[in-house]
């Protein structure tokens, strides 16, 4: 709580902020960045939000009011910068002389790899999402700051990072944040709508060709591939098609689910998840790449069929 | 509040119950006749559940610790019957002697078409779910009463009815309940295992083959078939391919999508899906079906490719 008034009480000691978040911007940075910078705005303080990133298309519903600035547009001296939920302060998406040149950094996050690179710190790996400390952290400085707005944000980061309440990060105070939420009336059908009901056609199709892919290997282990042809007959890029290992994690007895995607015709993105035992970071790791115990992935110079043999005996010495 | 009064003063005057619920059981079905089930045997009453149907394989976590009865095995009388999450006394899935012969019918329910056929009736359409008026009726009888278990089988009901809190009868209160569950340290991370990543092999691969058929008609209507030859080759029956139809719905621009599932040559069963203004139980009450407004459904004698085209042209007129 200490760490918490710290940051509140510098907070209302300035006027002059510059929020930013990581690269490849999801919905709990979006949804905590938008979150806070309207709140910043109902407390009558100057506020930019800069990201040099491109967003993603389904998120616009959040951003569509706002002016989104590149690190090169701005010019403003004497300013807190508030950075949310990144863990690295490398990966923080604004210029190096934003951060060289800010008064003070203050760092916000919920992930546990974050090493506290802020002048002040609020890191907490227990919260599902920042959303839900921007939620507190709003909430402590003025219980009626929440409105509509904020909240349809806050509620977006919430649902993406916690996968709709279903992943484990889901604390008994993410149902007590989205019951409040709710009693503002929040756009929460619109919301789902545009997360889960606006896909791609093409990313409809792609997928059905990817599960057409499917094999099961002793029973435990189950694999679908995303070709370059396949890319190509969708015409979906690499980055859309995305979110469909876990269609080969969900299968009954199936221990670990594996995505192989194929970049180019010599590198290959795999995703590992498992569901209860096996450890898939330390997979991963084998091949240069990392992630959570149940969630990682790496990318392997080689081709398809080599890389699915090399990591499918490897797989196979842990279920 | 004086309906959930009288049903308590009644549960608490009696000793023995029998528990029933309707054919095709689900989630929210059984989750609130187990969980009053063993509220009922805390309050030391001696309680049957009985349900003349198969049960789904997927919910056999909540079912595994307590004999559900069939109704020619028992034979009790002086027993009060208590309905659950049934709006139809004809779908009560018990004999007709057993709803004869009880002193007293209570009805629990959250369906809008329920029409109040208890000696007891309390039907709360606002309620998300069945398990949510049972843990309040719970509550309300003992604030202690609800355990683990109990838990677990009301957390089953709530997250299968409200779709993970997407649906819109997700109410503030149910995150309340959600949050008030997860203090009791019910077994969360289990139920999304049994619910979610369960799903058979050949469920996967009869939806990618499906997904290959994915039709746009206009940029307003998706389509998507099961033929008959598609349940042969993956040895899958028709009850088991479920759900699909959302696929259909949930592309960018579409605001109806149809799911085609052959059950004979001659059969086809229709599943209609709207997103936001067509009224989906108005087409398909024209093929003699019914539903709700933005889930509905037929079914049509006729050859695959007849039933499409008269029914594409029946939604073209609404989008």
């Amino acid at each position: 709580m200490m760490r918490m008034n710290n940051i509140i009480k510098a907070i209302m000691g300035s006027d002059n902020f510059i929020i930013t978040s990581h690269y490849s911007p999801d919905g709990d940075n979006l949804g905590s960045s938008i979150g806070l910078y309207y709140g910043l705005k109902k407390l009558n303080k100057k506020v930019i939000f800069v990201l040099d990133d491109t967003l993603p298309k389904n998120l616009s519903f959040l951003y569509e009011d706002i002016k989104i600035y590149k690190s090169e547009e701005i010019d403003i001296d004497d300013y807190i910068l508030i950075s949310l939920d990144c863990g690295d302060k490398d990966r923080l998406c604004c210029s190096e002389e934003i951060k060289k040149n800010c008064k003070m950094l203050i760092n916000i996050d919920h992930h546990k790899s974050n090493d506290n690179y802020g002048d002040l710190n609020y890191v907490d790996f227990e919260a599902s999402s920042t959303c839900e400390i921007i939620y507190d952290l709003l909430n402590n400085i003025d219980k009626k700051i929440i409105d509509k707005k904020i909240g349809n944000c806050l509620y977006t980061g919430l649902i993406t990072d916690t996968g709709n309440f279903m992943y484990s990060n889901t604390n008994s105070s993410s149902f007590i944040m989205a019951s409040n939420l709710l009693k503002l009336e929040i756009d929460k059908e619109n919301i789902i709508k545009n997360l889960y009901q606006n896909n791609p056609l093409n990313y409809v199709k792609i997928l059905g060709d990817t599960l057409n892919t499917l094999e099961v290997i002793e029973e435990k282990i189950a694999t679908i591939d995303l070709t370059c042809e396949m890319f190509k007959k969708n015409a979906i890029s690499f980055n859309d098609a995305d979110g469909f290992v876990n269609y080969a994690r969900d299968i009954k007895g199936v221990e670990v689910g594996i995505l192989f995607k194929q970049k180019e015709s010599n590198l290959v993105k795999v995703s590992l998840r498992s569901k209860s035992y096996v450890d898939v970071s330390e997979i991963a790791r084998k091949f240069g790449g990392g992630g959570h115990i149940k969630a990682s992935g790496c990318t392997i110079k080689n081709s398809l069929e080599n890389v699915k043999e090399m990591v499918i005996k490897e797989v196979l010495e842990h279920v």
